[in-house]
């Protein structure tokens, strides 16, 4: 399929990986796994207790593996697949030690990353499908590759990476200049890039399509005050602009923005508020 | 006071923000920021958009310390106290650039932290004084120690930081062997460290009472299960020993369990599910 | 002046220069400072030892702080300002052993650095006002970020940070697609981003512009046939696009690209190929 | 067996080895392997120079195969198994550079870790089977994981492993509070943890097993004072104490103590003052 | 072959790898590679475009395998061989996603090492038989280890790897004491090092010679200028003394100085300004 | 004083302090500190318990500042300075939390560093004035350039920093090729180190001289083949070669080697046996 991977680079995935095992395992290791008898093997499986969208088992595997080069990873679903309450999602093999001291990392990553992808795919169905869903920089510290590839996942796409990726301008980036002269600035200096102007009114709208940016933010309005600047858009800009809607979109509201005309729907919920997704591992009796 | 610091400890604060800020910045830096005049300076408030708990402070004055050690951060509320929507929380005073390119990271870190702490005191009032809150190991990857710290500033206490903290049996670690055995061993693997044995039945409590567990786990039970169980081991147990609730616990049934008689009652939801405080930059017009 | 920084983010700064020091000092240190009085100390400029534009001074200084934050590097050019030959650039204050130990960390920067802004502005000047310098991803490894800063002090401007920023589809992502069928693609996936099109024939640009491609990159095409392309361009293009040229690019031959017509001139010499600027540090006579 | 792994976790191992590689190899990596042959490859056998216990064998592995993944190891002894003088304990095969390269690197952690597990073998056989060894907080900046590990693959048992372990209250913690405040303040905060008093005198251990402290430190006594003190826990204790002692023990002296019903015995000595054990790389004649 | 590896250590190139990647795929990824279909596989040619000599075929390898494991990576050439233009260094299979993600910095690790090789054996050829080439630590930070590797497959030789490797005596070190006193110190602080004195003049020739110094650095002198003094060190010194030449040496004058009589003629041009070797990844048509 | 630094490189300081402490601090912090109330500010004294070298103070700065950059540190000896049973070393002040926290980590560095400077003086005295004690490569891993720094402080020199520092050919080094071959190897390969060669006998001496060995190292000889080596190396020997005696060198030895003429006299104990020097923190009563 030509789509974007679901995985986060595999380079990014080690280094977040072992500072989760550094900081689980501390000095010691894990005190209980000791009480297991170094030679029981086990399998167990990844359940979904919650229906959700997968997302995380690139991580969940290298949390294993990094432990053990032994122990054997299995998927039965891939990322960005829905899970039913009660699916097997993959199986884990090897010391029963192993399996016991990174089930809770392993669990750490696919509980948050499928929580991200689910809490998407719920806003990805609500928007329908003439408005695409976009995640924001408002990301968990150290996570960012991560929930983005959870969000590709869910069905969203993605928005800026990082700072260096887009030129978004912002009422507070314009002290003394017009959007106009903003928008020409970022062209000049950033040439190729996208330039987004935030846009709290028409008149604004207006300001940034007549300077030719490539993507119109309109913050906070309802949906018919998007509606009419929709139009506006479409009848007035030069070439191709998108059309992004942000603030105070929820669940509830995001269709009506997409019935608005939104091109880009955008949700930091997706990333910062996502309630994790509920996966446990059952070990599997008599399985070693 | 007397009471654990709110703060994580200043080098993992060190380490953590250095990450996001690469993360944040990418190879070219904020390219949108390089709109703005090099020499203009700019005074913003942190402003709290919903009420709640604060924790991330350090973190957020570190973001702007190392982009410009010149940058000035004050704060008017600490870690711990509660803000209303609209409260002043905190100055950030320096050059207009690195408070735009520093804003999302800062507030990145407050949002999800204050968001821990502002789930966590939900909880804590809902217990009331007689059962604390514990946190679990369900953090997200790579923040354990700051959200750890948040937990604490919002009234919570601390379950394992590591697996080598503490001893926790659960059903997987007995494969074979009594309940009893398995205390014992970790008695004399682990001498001082407190024993905690996860029950599902009153006869494991029974048993693990028995071998002299300090920590009993009531895992999923009703609040009467509870109940009756608290009430065997204030009578069994020959020390002191903590009875913990964990499972199903929501904000709903916390109180219910409190008053059971339950010692700590843990929840995964307060670092794993905790939606962020919505918290903002204000620029000050006129600021610089 | 409302134009992007010269200086790399502080944070990839001093994570570079740790992992310089580490490299230049090893496990005993600097042998040869130890012959010099560990209470002497000294003054040196840094002198220009033949003409080009200056780059890396923030690198420079980072290197002496971390050795000694008592250590005072004053500059008296900043990156951007050409320095003629024989000009003094800079002035390091502070133990003799220091500024031993760390000058020729802080001069390999500062030369590298100052050779990449030297050449680009070579390019620049040579292009004229119509057409911009664009850096490429060839920079080496571990200093991209250094290297972009360095660009633009030279009066460049920065291509793509990392593949995460822009769309570029090359021959081989075409695999049985056609180019249209990418650009619609890119569109969807990554809305917002330009995508750019390497097209080394005619008919090629006709399908990038009536896909809708933002930029169009000639390569390896004469001047003429860029001429050519660049008509066409501005006769079909639907909205505001630009044109690269890239491909054999020399000091010699960027002023007939740019008099084709072309936007962007992109060059991989100025980050791959730029010889160090020679920069060097006099010790002041009695500068103690 | 159900005990402890002696083997640090494999991530610890994993970057401790790497920052060895780094040290040791330096920029030009081994000078003077490169006057062997290329093609050469080698047998060389590890054999104990000296009498003692194994320890660091995953250390030692790690370093041969991060230098070249071909090379191969094998280990005739466990970690905790006692080497005689003169015993083949492990044989490497490979690149007859590499295995030169790496045998001060891979001998630097099996001479120390032996070491350790070495003399903490000699405390544990002095002490005899009625009290345990414990280790402290003191061991080698950066080598805490390797040296527990090694200290229970000596037949000790490990303490702290970080100050967030367990609340071991000392003299210094009590700024006009008392012993019992300080343990119930301990008991709040940090609920399920052991909290240990360090005491003195006789009337501090009152105190502490009054205010319900699970272990206690008798700290610089003789085996007198000792035997009277735990006389005292034994008969006064609500619950389960142990004793701990410390300051001024020895091998000459450790029995004295455990005779006198010590439940553990620390040493400071076993990770901080172990002589390195005498091991040694031995290449066979003809190995290649 | 006896000679020195033409490989930088495996552990330095692990992670100088993983932080080139880490700066060139960002927080997303290939934006472009995500058009391609996931599951189409390719294999592409190494090509050289221009002729020289190769080196960093370790990085190169190591880009892919830590992208995907699953990456097969063939060479027809080793470092430090001569490639004609045209010429097949090396053949990479697997799936074209990661072939079109690692390309470019795979290449940069070998265009830019293989610059320094290049440029190396230049002027070892021009120096000829009677000279060594040396290298100098003016190399790009963070590559040190694998320029000097470079250096080496060049032909060259290496001079310090770093401060701590050495004593090299310049006027600047000498503050008040003699060349002999400084000389002898050094003997005196770091014996068995070898002691290089910096001469611009005959006289300091013949003190560095009476104190025993076992390295003598001609600096800028002229071809004449060295001939007389590499006669008096020849007759005057009373052990093996070498002769180095610096300062000024391009690939027009270094025959002269070798004929001249210097052992050791250092360059920092090979290091510091060696343009990048032309090399490309060229896809094989049906390769998969 | 015109001698080398007693001190590590800072930045190597920085990152070993980092690493200590995250390791001791773990993802709670400090339990027992949190008992303190907050406010409370401590002076403590450094107090050493037994007599010794100081080394290390620069590591105990770091750890404080580190913890919290308004802790103030003050030493009244210096690394290298004998100290004196029950002599107050340096004084710490700050908030008592900081200081109780710090204590273990900065005495790590404290005890473990002035153990090898005070075991490396005891050899240093028992050798007299006419021998050098050297230190080898049988380093702790990762604390390499700091017990380097301490072996100076004590008055020992520093043999090989690592295997890129000098050429050291031993017995596995030759297979197939004599001693002589080797040196003229090793000298063509890389120039201006210094080559040593491990000799266990008379005739090989002959040959690492005649090969024009710069250093010999006499393995495992006694007192008299010293002497009757050493007689040969004064009248054989084309220059200055300095003679090592390495193997079996013990405080009772030592100064039979230095009297038989050896120049320098390597122990491995000095830095991998070296029992840690006791020091403590006394809290001054009132001191705040």
């Amino acid at each position: 399929m030509s789509r974007p991977s679901y995985d986060p680079p595999l380079h990014a995935v080690r280094e977040v990986v072992a500072r989760a095992l550094a900081e689980d395992l501390g000095p010691l290791g894990d005190l209980t796994a000791s009480l297991v008898h170094a030679s029981r093997t086990a399998v167990a499986d990844v359940v979904a207790r919650s229906a959700g969208v997968l997302a995380g088992t690139r991580c969940a595997t290298e949390v294993f593996v990094q432990l053990d080069p032994e122990v054997r990873v299995d998927w039965l679903l891939a990322d960005g697949e829905a899970v039913v309450r009660g699916a097997k999602v993959g199986r884990v093999e090897g010391p029963m030690r192993t399996l016991l001291t990174g089930e809770r990392s392993a669990l750490n990553f696919l509980c948050h990353l499928s929580g991200v992808a689910t809490l998407t795919r719920r806003f990805v169905d609500a928007a329908g499908p003439n408005a695409q869903v976009w995640d924001t920089r408002k990301t968990l510290p150290g996570l960012r590759a991560l929930e983005k590839a959870a969000v590709r996942a869910g069905g969203g796409v993605n928005h800026r990476g990082s700072l260096s990726d887009l030129v978004l301008v912002k009422d507070n980036h314009l002290g003394g200049i017009s959007i106009g002269a903003a928008v020409e600035l970022a062209h000049a200096q950033w040439p190729g890039r996208g330039v987004e102007v935030e846009c709290d009114r028409r008149d604004q709208v207006v300001e940034a399509l007549d300077a030719g940016a490539e993507l119109v933010l309109l913050d906070n309005m309802t949906p018919d005050e998007v509606r009419s600047c929709v139009a506006l858009v479409r009848e007035r800009a030069r070439g191709r602009v998108l059309v992004e809607v942000s603030g105070g979109v929820t669940l509830d509201t995001v269709a009506a923005y997409a019935d608005a005309g939104a091109d880009l729907i955008s949700s930091s919920a997706i990333t910062q508020s996502a309630p994790a997704l509920d996966l446990g591992l059952d070990f599997v009796p008599g399985g070693s």
